[in-house]
């Protein structure tokens, strides 16, 4: 048991079971001065408008750098929800609400195969492998899928996510049977992929599918029926923030999110 | 980057990144046969009403085990969901949902510390730490302090998750600052440890507390504010089943559960 | 103007504009005792398990009226949600919410004729018809037309509600054109009769249609665009029980009833 | 029974239980054209930019009325949810949809006596006139006042709504007890009302009150228990828009309104 308030937190580092320092070298870090923010790798050179910034090979959450005009900025390592303002947009990607229900109905944890299909921002992706997943993900538009190559290695698990350029289906025959513990979709096409959910999952694994609208979260729903799989359960999430105030504590009226309905079944 | 699909399941955990073979080993898994699931570790010996099972110490999921009077189970990985079921209750555990959701905003990942107060039956703790996480979590009362640890064992997550009995509040100075990724609160008195959030969190670092009642949500938020977090908002989700049967597709009027009102707070 | 507090009650009666004291002494009342809850007309004798009850035809509501052993009932006005522990019911009656959102969007007010097909228990026809409508309303099953008509005698509106056996859609020819200012449809078929809205309705008259199911609904929807009606929108109503305890305050997590998704649109 | 189809409209109108041909003669109608939409009463001249309207006395909906310079405007009858548009605001008005809950909650129904309270714009207090009550209704700034007494003109409902400027709390002993069959309350002050609405309301009245916090809500709903009122029950309404186009049907994610929380009260 690594006890983590009993020695300083760089011998801490040491002792982590899930990484080595060597690897907590590598990954990215953020450079944060006010409202400045630079998603970097150890070894970068960086310009800024308040001078370059050398990132130095063992530079570690904590640290305070100091660019070339001695401007300082603090060293902070990179969290799930950063990767929402530094992954660069091929779409708008799926929200960190939506992202965590996957997460939380799946059960997403190290040592996971995941295939996911409709790579798009690659957040979902990121995020599971952050949480421990190996993950196969396809992107049908070859540009789209060279901008998730690259956030991949901005978030520091290019070596997680193996981002193929193509459509699945046509892909499916040359995947593993029963080599995947979950199966993620989120493209038009999700009810065909659905129909495979059998034969690629392992016992126990789960699909987990996003659908925009009710007529394909039905025909999503009525596949996974038709193949077999279980406690098939469809939901559809609203959230509302609250406001509070010298007047009282209320919902706000801002707008309520849908990125959609979530699918989720179980290969039993 | 490992193929999953260009070679056997079997090979494919040796090269895994994570966690080697002699981990995953260790590791409880599910016997599945029907509806009968038993939760067991590698060498045990399981009495059930089909016979003794014998648990072999390299057992692997996609195995099949026979009792002694010749009866199938099927071997399966342990999965998050999966505990909900399995873990001895000592209160309502929080839901696959409301888990996904502090895993979402607060992107737990590999190499986390996360501190976490009101264990409760453990699942949240046990996720965080399927998810990457090393926790220390608090439980006042002795005894469900000693299910929790039990329930750890079960989940697999034992060297992870370090349950200490008492108030995090009596321990907080012995807390070593600026040393937590994370703090996830589920207590009665989550306001007085936000007071401490600013401390106990790296920068970047987010605090999520979870809080059924409007008043005692509405103190979280402005303790938050007080303390000088960041980013504080306070949702409410509302998750309705939907139905679908041969007359059309509706909302199903079951009920919406509403396990609290998730603050999330960051140390800017 | 009638003062309300200046005078009697009783005199009051006789001044107001909407209806005359005779008519007043001839609709329903409730008697009441605890739990004991008996609608009655002006002139009946009615048996209940604390003796009999003979009321008077001028019966008015805060008088007191004694059995024949001398236990007391409070004489009380009938009131719209009473409708529903009183009504005969062939089937859910639409609840008071329901029916709030259809007199609230359309604005059913006093000299209305509104053309209403799906009585079924008759509870929207009757709430209608008591903030001053004159509806006409088609029930296809000559049972539940037959209880709709005697629902409307308890409900005192017998006068301003003609209960029709039949289809609406069979005798729509025969209606009188431009002559209605509301329509109000809870049936299968309700796209069928939106495609004669334009015809049935006044210029500036609200269709508003009850559809449980989502594909219904849209072809109620798109009915409404191809036959020329403005202002179409469909809402879903969600609401939630708040629970005030010593605790504090939240949303109870009672079921959510969906009666249905409502669809209004107005004949420009 | 008066047949609405059976005979012309003109003809209808003479039979009417609730009004008279003269009462119809008298209220304000609505001139449109496209999108221009002028509310007018009998015998107004009205400058348009399309040329002088001269209203004749005896204007009918459905009547075509041309300007001095040949250009035609429909009549029609006003309904509720006009008065959205032409009702001169002193403040946000309450939303068809409250209104409907309130109506719908309470039954307002003809001979109904309302004492309102937060006059405001006026919208709540015209409705349930339109729908056959009598209205006192109390608003402490006296502009605000005067701009719902010539709201209440323009809605044709000055006869049945008594706008009195003032605190109603002030007033409250010179109100008859036992004369109000409905309370509607949407004031910062509501809970010290609700203590009286044992007194004012006949038995089996509503009490209705309109709270955007949640505080303030909670006093509202521990008044009515204090006072010994039934039935009790707070709820927030949720209202989602639906979206159909060719891609498929789904919830818009325009803002939710969150007028406030609506807590009514029986008086038993």
């Amino acid at each position: 048991m690594t006890r983590v308030s009993d020695h300083e937190r760089a011998d801490d580092d040491a002792d982590a079971g899930t990484e080595s320092d060597a690897d907590r070298d590598r990954v990215p870090v953020l450079l944060v001065r006010g409202d400045r923010e630079y998603l970097v790798e150890p070894g970068d050179e960086m310009g800024t408008d308040l001078g370059v910034l050398e990132v130095p090979e063992d530079v570690h959450s904590g640290d305070t750098l100091e660019t070339h005009l001695g401007d300082e900025f603090q060293v902070r390592r990179l969290r799930g929800p950063d990767l929402f303002h530094h992954f660069e947009r091929t779409g708008a990607p799926m929200v960190p609400r939506d992202i965590g229900l996957v997460l939380g109905e799946t059960g997403i944890a190290g040592g996971d195969r995941v295939l996911d299909a409709g790579t798009g921002t690659g957040v979902l992706a990121a995020l599971m492998a952050r949480a421990g997943a190996e993950v196969v993900t396809y992107e049908q538009d070859p540009e789209f899928a060279d901008v998730a190559r690259e956030n991949m290695a901005l978030g520091g698990v290019e070596d997680a996510v193996d981002v193929r350029t193509g459509d699945v289906l046509e892909d499916v025959d040359a995947l593993e049977p029963s080599s995947f513990d979950v199966l993620t979709l989120d493209t038009a096409d999700a009810p065909a992929m659905v129909e495979h959910a059998p034969d690629l999952l392992v016992d126990g694994g789960f699909v987990a599918v996003y659908s925009p609208f009710i007529e394909s979260t039905r025909e999503v729903a009525e596949t996974a029926r038709e193949v077999g799989l279980a406690n098939i359960t469809t939901r559809e999430t609203i959230q509302r923030e609250m406001q509070f105030d010298e007047r009282g504590s209320r919902p706000s009226t801002a707008p309520v999110g849908h990125t959609g309905y979530l699918t989720i079944a179980r290969n039993e």
